[in-house]
């Protein structure tokens, strides 16, 4: 058994009955898996584990096992966001934090394009229609010439910028700080210009990650500061919103559609307002999902993992300096 | 009155109701305008008009009142298709006949993208579950990477394969007969290798015209001929399709889903089957109806109407002799 001795001990953090995530039976004969779906499991694998898979966020089990990690060299959050992970032991540890980048961008940018195409050729409204059976002719909008706004310059934001440009639409975006324009955005204004850049837009996506800073950053204010009659799609991070001033927003008619895939509180509660709201589409946080999504999660970590151990270096090494805690 | 007499009697055949048509407004110092909403009025207007504009379709009102149209030197359609002109008085005559091509082509193609990521990313079940308040996530599809057949290779067919060409999908043509790829379609089939080219395709988009050779074209054994799994969208005539056939290969499992915005009978019976069907998008012919439309038409009839008028040639001439009346 010399050789099991050598693998490196990978602990991976899974929901409850999910077993061995798909795509890391090819890891099998190069490293010693140890699978926890429960807080006693975390903590016994995390003793001895080199590596940190998690491929469920419920962060205060992690946090409360963390101590026991003496030997962690590396954890690989399989996901885009990392805010889950945003507890100060680990974010200020000298371990390197993964992620998942990458994998969700292209099925993330579609499923952001269906929801403008959706709202400009009133689809939800010829579904109600149909299911009254009624012939309801109305004029619809074109998309090409439309003014996105793109909240969020990471992959994720970028694809749905590309895909909407192809399609005729004026893209500008959004990052932490204002920087020169690039061939994705030609213009990216700070989040703190957020206010101005909103007025033109047709359409805002919200495509950032959940930080201290990014945290309620659509509020009141915000939503007061967009263009009357757009519509604001969130494909990003739910209390990226605050969710009762998106609703006033739609109530008093400034926005004249959003489309939510990620909320504040998921699952969204039964009886939540939105649920109810015509100009409102409700998605269960599935934008990026695409048939094989987990096995792509799986190969990433394995493709990532034989660079770890042929001592090359990592990719998408997340920038823990802006995982503020805060 | 003199130069009343040199202005072109322009008689417009509108809608009950609907009055001079929107864009036209410019017209009037340069023509002599005679709406016509009634048998009685088109009669009267057709004995002395050098120009017919269409914009309203009642085939039997212009057939019965054709043998007035002594002076008649141009026919325009304030449509894309044209068969519903497609009599042989008309088709037989030297007067040449104009169409909107063009006017359609980008709305109706975003219309079918629309379609298409609604589709892949199960938007109609969707909105089924909101309205449910049911939170219940499921993988979706991606639209990148898959194959589409667009039935019917002109302006609005091939407008359709280039947005479904940026936007990664891998793109074919049928078209009345084959003919080498360009740069819209890399593959143009001929109708005569429809079923061929049905197989390999993920989605099928018909935006063909309705002629003798295409009415009735989707049947049993076309669609049999399809992709099991496959989607087809109908943007272009209800007649092509036998809706029987389609409601049987959807009922089935033939077909996924089907994504209808026109029908062989238009309104869409209150009692017909494809109103209910889960799998089904049933929309008021309504694909190309982009705010602006009617005025769109309008302007186009005037800058046609200045080209006859300097006797330069006219635009979106249609060729007659593919309007077989048979």
């Amino acid at each position: 058994m010399a050789e099991t001795t050598t693998r490196p001990r990978v602990a991976v953090l899974t929901a409850p009955g999910e077993g061995r995530p798909p795509g890391l039976e090819a890891l099998e004969p190069e490293a010693a898996l140890q699978i926890a779906e429960t807080a006693e499991q975390l903590a016994t694998a995390l003793r001895e584990a080199d590596i940190l898979l998690v491929t469920d966020f419920r962060t205060g089990l992690l946090r409360e096992a963390w101590p026991a990690a003496r030997h962690l060299r590396w954890v690989h959050a399989a996901s885009a966001g990392v805010d889950a992970l945003c507890f100060p032991e680990l974010v200020d540890s000298d371990i390197p934090l993964t992620n998942a980048r990458g994998v969700f961008d292209a099925p993330i940018a579609e499923y952001a394009l269906g929801l403008m195409l959706a709202f400009a050729k009133d689809l939800p409204a010829t579904l109600e229609h149909q299911r009254k059976r009624r012939w309801f002719h109305r004029d619809n909008e074109r998309l090409a010439g439309k003014r996105l706004l793109v909240v969020g310059a990471g992959s994720i934001g970028r694809a749905i910028g590309r895909l909407a440009k192809v399609v005729g639409m004026a893209v500008e975006g959004v990052a932490s700080t204002s920087r020169p324009g690039d061939a994705d955005f030609p213009t990216i204004h700070g989040v703190d210009g957020l206010a101005t850049a909103l007025a033109n837009a047709d359409y805002v996506v919200a495509a950032a990650p959940l930080t201290a800073r990014t945290r309620g950053l659509f509020g009141t204010e915000t939503f007061a500061a967009m263009k009357p009659g757009a519509r604001f799609i969130n494909v990003g991070r739910g209390p990226v919103v605050q969710t009762d001033a998106l609703v006033a927003a739609l109530h008093d008619g400034r926005l004249a559609g959003a489309a939510l895939d990620v909320f504040e509180m998921e699952p969204l509660p039964e009886e939540h307002p939105l649920w109810a709201m015509p100009q409102v589409i409700v998605s269960p946080h599935m934008a990026g999902d695409v048939h094989g999504w987990r096995e792509a999660l799986g190969a990433q970590f394995v493709a990532n993992f034989r660079r770890w151990r042929a001592g090359e270096p990592l990719e998408n090494v997340v920038d823990k300096s802006r995982m503020t805690t805060g």
